[in-house]
């Protein structure tokens, strides 16, 4: 058995009408639907969409690290 | 009518006492009194002010970009 | 008695199970129990570990800048 | 239904014998066979190779972002 | 009369469906109709939209610098 | 009456024949012609012509900084 | 016959207990499981653990490089 | 015989008053005139001089690299 | 019970005149003596001394990242 | 007796109404009070203050790097 | 004849005693003994020893900028 | 007698299929078979070419620095 270990990043986006932390979640929950053994995730860049003067949503670029299973 | 449009991006620091969010929302609320047609953020620095061991104030350094109305 | 001041910056990494805000104020609370003076601070990486798809916490990186106090 | 949107961002390389702007549609168009929904791309790096003092190929490296859609 | 000159420069995003060099010379013409002096610009991200698997207008971000007139 | 404040950075270039902080002086004694509340600067480049192997003026790329009033 | 080809690149992070080199063998061998045609590698970081004062593994994160075959 | 190569760098700046290609190829034909071996390129920045508000010339910077014939 | 944790880095240059490794090795020792619980180093740069034409030493800038015992 | 040695740095903001090189002295005179070994600077960032348009003091950001006396 | 010129630029790095400007002064007094045309320079980093608490010399890394001469 | 040295740059890429640290070396040999009073490096990149799932070489891109002997 392997003493060590791979790991993978993508750059996913995610966004939300309310705050920084509800994109990073919704960014955390989608790709998890597809990789198992999400580990981790590096904000790379805060930034989001203006309507009339307000805040419209939060866009949030996060790098998400995973555990690659060996095959 | 021209197919193009031509975006400016102007360096605002909003403040608030209480979140990041907050800070981002006064510098896009002031930035709105002066300029039409804002459109996005981009969030460059978050830094802020600390007094007596607590944040004090949270700032946050945005490019704001707003479409310009061709003459 | 000197018209000038000299600062200090360190480098700080504060968790929160909750939000980025509360990241920064764990990483303020801890620093001003051993520094004084502690006057700003500067964002430098925001980041976290994810458990069964959601955020366990957030690690954000700070820099912490003080007041030297000369002796 | 779901008000927010996550994106996905894939590194690609377009290479052409012509222009900058000729590897950047290689690029595109081959993502799109596989990936749906492209929206957006971020010029990373424009390079190439030379040959007998002529530019042999344009390489130019690319953030290609696409919508991923909810499971 | 003075022998320094003192220079501004300003963040504009210009499009093009054709070219990156066309977006260049709309973000060029545009400033131009409100600022004089315009002498140099500075290419800081390009970057584009895609519709149906083909770049539907690429977006230059330029930094232009133009010589303020001393008032 | 509003307990946070809006701050506008823009990117000036200065120069001088002498010295970086002469070049620096140009550029803030300009700015402040024309803006009121001029806070802090942040240099972000330093460079120069030169002419028959000596330095003919620094040139000094200058972020200001300076307090929006709110209206 | 197309003349040009596609290229993609993907960030994996590979480690060793005993070198910065086996690290990265470790994350192009793992990365070959799955891709054909990997052609070349970028180291993006070097990092790793430590545990009783001595490193426990090393980590390196790479950007790894290979071509796409067109379908 | 040598089973490794060593290559070195240089930085040439191109211009064109046509486009960003013909000030690349500027940059490679006359280093070419000086240097044998050119085998690739990188584009570092791209800028230009404006002129009555129109772009007067490109200019792009390229790192250039040869391969060192060993002596 | 606190359910977080605060880390701190500091910036340690060690030197090897064999590897890259050991130099690591070096400053992660040396800096073990006088800080508790060390947990992860970061590459910042890496660098060295040339004597007669050899690499006279390697000195490599780490990040050492160690848990602060909250008092 | 070692034949490699172990250096710090840490990060230190000097000031002076006058100069960048006095505000640097600053910063390195008020180090070497505290630490010895005292053996190199870099720079990092320099900025200042403006009051009336003049500047009011300039702050230098310094990595000011020192020598381990292994224990 | 050529509407259009290729510079170069090469790193070079001066030293002073003085100050930041002397250095920089020597960088290109020197640079101009084996190169003609030299029409620019651009700061890189501003760094220096220590010897007893104070400055002993100041190092300015610039990239210089000079016309090739087209043969 | 000057007090004062001048050094200058350039930028070496060494390969070597076994190590990192041989590529280095064979780019410091290379540089100093050229150019006398080589006395440092700094590593800008490290990356290499893949062959069968295997580093075929590794490639580092280097700043090397040598003292210019004023004429």
């Amino acid at each position: 058995m392997s003493n060590h270990h791979v790991y993978k990043k993508v750059e996913i986006v995610g966004s939300s009408t309310t705050s920084i932390e509800e994109a990073i979640e919704h960014a955390i929950a989608e790709t998890s639907k597809s990789v198992k053994n999400v580990e981790w995730f590096e904000v790379q860049e805060t930034r989001g969409h203006v309507t009339n003067g307000k805040v419209a949503h939060y866009q949030v670029v996060l790098k998400v690290g995973f555990r690659v299973e060996s095959t």
